[in-house]
Formats: C-alpha cells, structure tokens, sequence
C-alpha cells in the first residue's frame, strides 16, 4: 500500500507544479489573457497525460479525491484505501504549489486573491466534474483503461476551455491552488463552493454511468481500474 | 434503444456545450480572430475525441444527423432507428446550446445575428462534409473504428481552418448554433443553405466510398460502426 | 490501379487544399506571422494525419513525387506504376489551390509572388525532405507503417518550424502552391530551386535508410509500404 | 556498434536543429515571448515524438548522456557503450546547432549571450529531469516502451512550462545551444551550473524507479530499453 500512496502523493504534487507552474509561466511571458490560459491548458494536458502513464500502474493515477471516492462507490477499491488515498492527494497538491513558486523564484507560499465562486462557475464545476468521472469510467466500465491517460489529458484541456471556471474538477487541486497567488490560483473564500460543486457532478456521473454502462457492474472488472496499462 | 438515444442526446449536448462554450471562452479572453479560432478548434478537436471514446460503444456517437443517414444509407442501422436518433441529436444540440450560455452567465438563449450564407461558405461546408464522412466510413469500411475518436477529432480540428464556414459539418449543430449569439453562432436565414449543403457533401462522400472502399460493403460489416472499441 | 490513381489525386487535392486554405485563413484572421504559421501548421498536421488514414490503405497515401520515387527505388512498387501516381499527385495538388481559393472567395487561380529561393531556404528543403523520407521508410523497414499517419503529420507541423523555408518537402504541392498569392504560396521561379533540394534531401535519406535499416531490403517486406492498416 | 552511433549522432543532431531551429523561427516570426516558447515548445514536442520513433528501434533513441548514464546504472546497456554513445551525443548537438544557424542564414557558431544560471532555474532543471527519467524508465520497466516516443514528447511539451528554465534536461543539448545566440540559446557561463543540476535530478530519479518500479530489475528486462517497437 506505501507505494501506492508514494505514487498518489508524487503524482499530485507534480500536477500541482504542472497546472501552477504553466500558469505562472503563461502569465509572466504573454500579455493576451486567452493566449496564456491556452498555454496553460495545452502544458496541463500534455503533462497530464505523462503523470497518467507514469503513475497509473503503481496507483492508479487518481491524483483525485472524486475519483477515488468514485472508483470506491463502484466497488473498484475499499474505503480504509480511499481514506489513505485521499490525504496524499491533497499532500500533494499543496506541496506542488510550494515547489512551482520555488520554480518560479516566488515565496514558498502566497494565499491567493482570485476570488472564483459565482453560480455560472458553481455550474460550470458541476459539469466539468461530470465529464471527467464520465471519461475515466466509461473507458474502465468498457475495458478501455489504457486509453485513460491520453483521454483524461485531452478531456482536461478541452474544459479549461469549455467551461468559465477552467476546469478544477478536483478538490485536491482547488485546495493546492489556494497556495499561489498567481495566474492559476484561488481565493480559500471560493474553495468550499467549488468542491461542493464538484461533488454533485461526480454524483450526477455516478447515476450516468450506471444507465449507460450497466453490463460491468462488478467490483472484479473494475480491480484494475486505471492501471493504465 | 433508450440507452442509445439517451447516449446520442447527452454526447451532442456536451459536443454543442463543448463548440459553444469554448467559442464563448476564447471571445472574452483573447483579442485577434485567428487566436479565438485556434483555442475554440483546438478544444473542439480535443473534446471531440473524448466523446467519441466515451459514447461510441453505446450509441456509435454519431451526434450528426448527416452520419447517421449515411451509416443507414450503408446498411449500417435501419430507418427505424435513424428516425430515433436525429431528434435526440437535435434536441441535444440545442441543449447544448442553453448549457454552454448558462456557463458562462449569459441568457439562455439568444438567438444569433452572424450571417454566413455565402456561396464560398456554402462550398465550404460542402468540402467539409464530404471528408467528415470520408473518414468515418473509410475506417470503418477498413476495419479501423478504433481509430475513428482520434482521427474524426483531428479532422474536425483542421476543418475549422481549411474551410471559409470553419466547418459546421453537422445539421444538428447547426441548428444548436443558432441559439448563442456569440463567437460560434449562425444567423436563423444562414442556417437552411448550411444544412443543404451539408447533404450535398455527404452524398458526394457516399459515391467517393463506393469506388475507393468498395470490398466492405455487407450490412454486417458496417454492424459495429463507430462503436470504438 | 485506377482506384490506387483516384485515391492519390484526391489526396493530393485535399492536401494542398488543406495547406493552402488554412493559410488563407490563418493570414485574414491573424495579425502575428509567427501566430499564423502555428495556425496554418497545425492544421496541417492534423489534417494530414487524417488523409494518410483514410487513403493510406488503397494506395499508400503517398500524395507526394519524392515518396514514390524512393518507395519505387527500394523495390516496393514498379516504375510503371510511379509513373502513374506522380501526374496524379501534381494534378491533384494543382487542383486543390484552385478548390482552396474557392473555399475563400477569391479568383480560381492567382500567382504567387512569393520569393523564397535562397540558398539557406533550399538547405531547409534538403533538410526537410530528408527527414520526410527517413520517417516514413524507417517505419515501413522496421514494420511499424501503421504508425505513419501520426509520425507524418507530427513531423510536417515541427518541419514548418525548425527550418526557414516552413518545409514544403513535396515537388507536386511546390507546383500546386504556385497557384495561390496567399500565405502558403510560392513563385514560379523558386519551384525549381525547392524541388531541386527536395530529390537531394532524398537521395541523401535514401544512403542513410540503408545503413540505419539494413534488414529489411527485400521487395516483399516493402509491399505493403503505406497500407496504413 | 557503430550503426547505434550514427543513430546517436544523427539523432542528436536533428533534435538540437529541431530545438534551436525552431527557436529562431519563433524568434522572427512572432513578438510575444510566450507565443514564442509555445511555438517553440509545439515543434519540439512533435519532432521528438519522431525522433525517437526512428532511431529508437536502432539505438534506443536516447539523444541525452543523462538517459545513457541511467540506463547504464539500471544494467540495461555496458559503461563500455556508454562511453561511446555520450561523445556522439555531444557532437551531434553541436553539429545541430551549425546546421538550425545554416538553415536560418546566420553564421555557422555564435555563442550564445543568455545567461540562465539562478537558483530558480537550477531547482527547475533538477525536477525537468528527474521527470523525464521517470517517465522514460517507468515506462521500460513497465513493458511500455511502445509508448516513449509519445510519453517524451508530450512531457517535453509540458516541461517547457511548468519549469523556469523551460527544461533542457540533458546535458549533450545544453552544450549544443551555447553556439547558437538565438532563443534557444544558453551562455557557456551557466552550462555547468544546468548539467550539474541535471545530474541530481537524474539521481533522484534512479532512487523514485527503484522504490515505485522495484520488480523489473534484471539486466535482461531493460535489454530492449527504449526500443520503440
């Protein structure tokens, strides 16, 4: 099990760098505020995809609290796991906004003043959560799981776009990102809304996928999850 | 039948929330045209191939009333069946359309004053078509479905710059477009011209694949269609 | 053969529509070089992925003069039949400035006043072709051509970059790029000089495929060629 | 042997053109500094992916004393090869950097003047390439060699971003942009400062596999190394 945790740990915190430092990166060298939020999203799903790869045979590659807590809900893990999982994921989240200001050559850690919560970004949090545990699932469900970290990095990319709120869609991040008060950041004030959001859409996805992939319901099928091999 | 329809009304949603929300996005955030083009393709053509991947198995995530009429025309599912699919797209797509306007806090609907009948639009659209349907059925006549998620999403991407209209493509988002007056919308008056030459396009596609993929052409074989899997 | 020669003229058509159009596009919508350039090469790199796809099993997808001739030059194709695929392919691409120039409301056929012969301009060429070549033929030597259509496309759009001619790398849409004063265009009397460089640049791939790949010399290993399945 | 070496030079030689060609067409081309390092950043990632798609089937396609050295340290290659692979990688880099100043009709050598040398920029590149060594070898030691090619690029593309120093990664390519005074180039000055920190990264690394990959250590399941087939 400490490897798997190792992995979920490593994994979160190397996100956190890559979606805090890209936006930090994006905001210093482009002026147009479109232009830095592609650089953002373009870095995020290439990395995310290579952070998918590298972890997911060791842990699964949740980097997630939602999707682990759907991936227990399914009955692909227990929840004495997923209750070891969950804090290493927002270890790692946090520690990764210390390492990308570090990068950066900013304070270790600066309270960020980017205040987020309206209804339109509440509801675009409830929908890009839902299509997250849509992608991940729907491809375990239908014994697709390798093709998990190309999806996940690609689905991640395009709702930084399709959404207002870019996407979090993860409460380890949305609590990592409070820690850098820069392009990618969040006021604490909006974290509470945005993971209340989060979890409604991981709830709305979980009573989708039963409709539309009932057939492999079993905790057997989805052992293996996202070993994305 | 229910899972499928259900499958094809949620996947056009999401694809119309996807095209118009990601158009909404780039408009607000970035001021030269070609930058807002490159961002709405680039999460298009990204987010396309997800769905794709995530709906194919259940329905054959046509979303595009122009498919699955072709696909039928090919033997590939009956009439009966057609019939059920395209309002589920339609309707979807104007969903769509709601949802992507309700993310970025803008009315629900308002009904788009960008008028694009032009005779160069219009062959555009033709062009456009034509290759859309090209690849789907050459891979699936090739025993290539598989690939299907990721080359319908490149090619999508590439259409948005090699066509004048930014390739519509679709009759049913076609219609969804109308309903945000914003980056990714089209005039009412535009949008029966579109659609007409959409159908052109597809059936120029449907003679292209008789000559050049003539072997495949059982209705067994197209069964599976886009199921990508 | 006739489906094979059908297949390569309309490839070629759609290519260099494909490259022109989204010149054109690129060059009304953006104001930065450098930003059209991304534009009009990742169109082009996603677009070409999709056409060697969905020709590459009927006729190789080859859609280029110095590919045929290498390919027939390692014995996996006849000189009778090259010498009915290279009139189609600079038919085709003539064809497709035409349909690109269409698609944008302008004159059918224009000619280009771009200058682009300098001697670092046809280094670039000899360069780029190379690596055209050695791409495709180490993939097909070493039996993994069904990756071809994503390596080519990859390295089309980094080719547009890395050398200062933007990598045309292809006599027959040299002569087809004539015939459109716009972004992607070339002079009259720049052709020759590029087309000269390009059969130096595979030439010289053709000497270091055989001491790269040496295995695999034989004409059966090298039938199936592009068959990208 | 010397077929490998080759491999190494040429390889090495076409991925510093690549970086630093690229570089200089972003330069000229594009005035936003941003648009400029995503321009450079997207021909990078594409071209690697290729690279070493072609030479990895013959040498393992390393390019990078770093990846060399692991390999060695994990038992999948001898210090006797080793020792011949580095000197080909570091000449190759150099070689590259003549050629990216050729193509862009520049003279052949100038020494770069961009100091880069901060503490910032040394954290950067100690994660850059503990990164790219884990992915490389997590993936070896997984049985997924197949997917390096894609895995590197992407993570290249990424590392761009979320680093300050935009990630060289390897110390036969940090030689190698010292003689070009162009974008991509760094002063002589702060060339060891960057290999030094890649080395710690590197050794970081070795000790991250051993814990989260512990089961494959043969020497036998590393023999095929980065093979890409």
């Amino acid at each position: 099990m400490s490897r798997k945790i190792l992995a979920e740990f490593l994994g979160s915190l190397l996100l956190a760098a890559l979606v805090i430092g890209s936006g930090i990166a994006a905001q210093r060298l482009s002026d147009d505020t479109g232009l830095r939020l592609l650089e953002n999203a373009a870095a995020t799903a290439a990395g995310l995809y290579v952070l998918i790869l590298v972890f997911g045979p060791v842990s699964g590659a949740h980097f997630n609290p939602v999707v682990t807590a759907v991936d227990t809900a399914l009955g692909g893990m227990s929840w004495r796991d997923a209750a070891a999982y969950i804090p290493a994921q927002v270890a790692g989240c946090v520690s990764g906004a210390v390492l990308a200001n570090a990068m950066f050559d900013l304070a270790p850690v600066s309270i960020s003043a980017t205040h987020r919560a309206t209804a339109a970004h509440a509801l675009s949090e409830v929908v890009a959560t839902l299509g997250l545990v849509l992608v991940i699932f729907a491809l375990v469900r239908s014994g697709r799981a390798t093709l998990a970290p190309a999806a996940v990095g690609a689905y991640i990319g395009a709702a930084y776009w399709f959404t207002s709120s870019t996407s979090f869609a993860n409460p380890a991040i949305t609590i990592g990102r409070m820690f850098s008060d820069t392009f990618a950041g969040i006021a604490p004030a909006s974290v509470l809304p945005f993971i209340a959001a989060q979890l409604v859409g991981a709830a709305l996805a979980v009573v989708l996928l039963r409709v539309l992939y009932p057939a492999m319901n079993s905790p057997h099928a989805d052992e293996a999850v996202l070993s994305s091999r």
